[in-house]
């Protein structure tokens, strides 16, 4: 059996908390301009136009375009949508950079440490290689590589995202352990070869709206932390 | 003035003392089967190889192939050259993967961990991204993003890579600077608009070829290390 040398991340969700990060930005951006949404509610809106976006990209309908931007498109329907008026281009590019400064999960900075003694430890994101940096930078995440959609030019669950990590990172897809909180990314990655390691993040959607686990054995691996994934790897 | 927000890298020679560490590992793998060789003679007839091959990719007599591929093709014709016969392409490999453990020079770790305080950190070099990996996990370099020829499918001199760095990084050029030994690297890179910043490195082809420093004001900064360097900006 291959050996594991690489860890490929997806991060939204798996490693930060993007819905009561984004639920906070958004409050210190708009609260002091006197907008007093459910905070959350706008986090979840936002989120919603992401797969759809990225769809567009990947059926070929636009050209490829990074996350910022189109994060940024859908933050501008968001804010009209949900009656935010007002805001100078200025204001939007800040709350657009929300995602940039979203908090890990409470076991990702012990559980990384550890991963990164024994494996190579890169994001197979859908966010553009800024976003991933300043996010590392804030955290602390300790990656070696920031590969993913920017790099590959193409949006997972698309082939090209998981096969052009494999391949920067010169390894067969066997040797690869993709670690997703989402059954859609693992089961893309299992597609191409990778290794497939599930965390469950049940407050990914907040506290009303826990996700389904999948059935025992879907996945290589099925754990609750990355401290707990870094046990079943023997670091 | 633009604000510097970016710290982008040549690497070898700039970072890593490229040539005692490949005489090192090529002395280590190969006089055990009984070759004695001239070892930093052996590192400089690699290392000649590596411009004239680029070339090749940059004027498009062949498809871009990364820096490993172009590393073990030269060191088959330099081996064939220098008399090694015999050995397998496994110890060909093997020895190939002498540019992975090239050690920096002195002040690296601590002028990086400085300037990686205020600045975001990325590589801009030839090399491959798996290279500059095990490069960096070996030797504690703290990248925030591997960039350079493999991402941007283009080798320096060339624009693109210049220019996808910037791209990537969501950066204007003015906003970059870019640290080298090599004047010719930082010309490229001051024409796609980047600031300039040359480190001497008197020992890069060993002691007894000293590199001419260029004349004062040619670049941006000129320094001796990098912690003069982040003396130089600051921090």
């Amino acid at each position: 059996m291959t050996e594991i040398q690489a860890l490929t991340f997806d991060v939204f969700g798996t490693v930060v908390d993007w819905r009561s990060s984004v639920a906070r930005e958004a409050e210190r951006l708009l609260s002091p301009k006197g907008h007093a949404l459910d905070w959350g509610a706008f986090a979840d809106g936002w989120r919603a136009r992401y797969v759809p976006a990225m769809a567009k990209v990947s059926r070929g309908e636009r050209p490829f375009a990074i996350l910022d931007a189109l994060h940024r498109e859908n933050l501008v329907e968001l804010l009209a949508e949900r009656g935010v008026a007002g805001l100078t281009e200025t204001e939007i590019d800040a709350l657009n950079l929300a995602w940039h400064r979203l908090d890990p999960w409470p076991d990702v900075a012990e559980g990384l440490a550890r991963l990164k003694r024994r494996f190579i430890l890169a994001t197979l994101s859908n966010g553009n290689v800024r976003l991933m940096v300043d996010m590392a930078r804030r955290a602390g995440l300790p990656w070696d590589a920031i590969l993913g959609a920017e790099v590959a030019r193409a949006y997972k669950p698309q082939p090209e995202a998981y096969d052009s990590a494999a391949r920067m990172l010169a390894l067969a897809p066997a040797a690869c352990l993709m670690v997703a909180a989402h059954p859609s990314d693992l089961a893309a990655a299992a597609e191409r070869g990778f290794r497939t390691a599930y965390v469950s993040r049940p407050l990914e959607h907040g506290p009303d709206r826990q996700p389904r686990a999948p059935a025992p054995g879907t996945f290589d691996h099925q754990v609750a932390s990355f401290i707990e994934l870094a046990e079943a790897l023997g670091v």
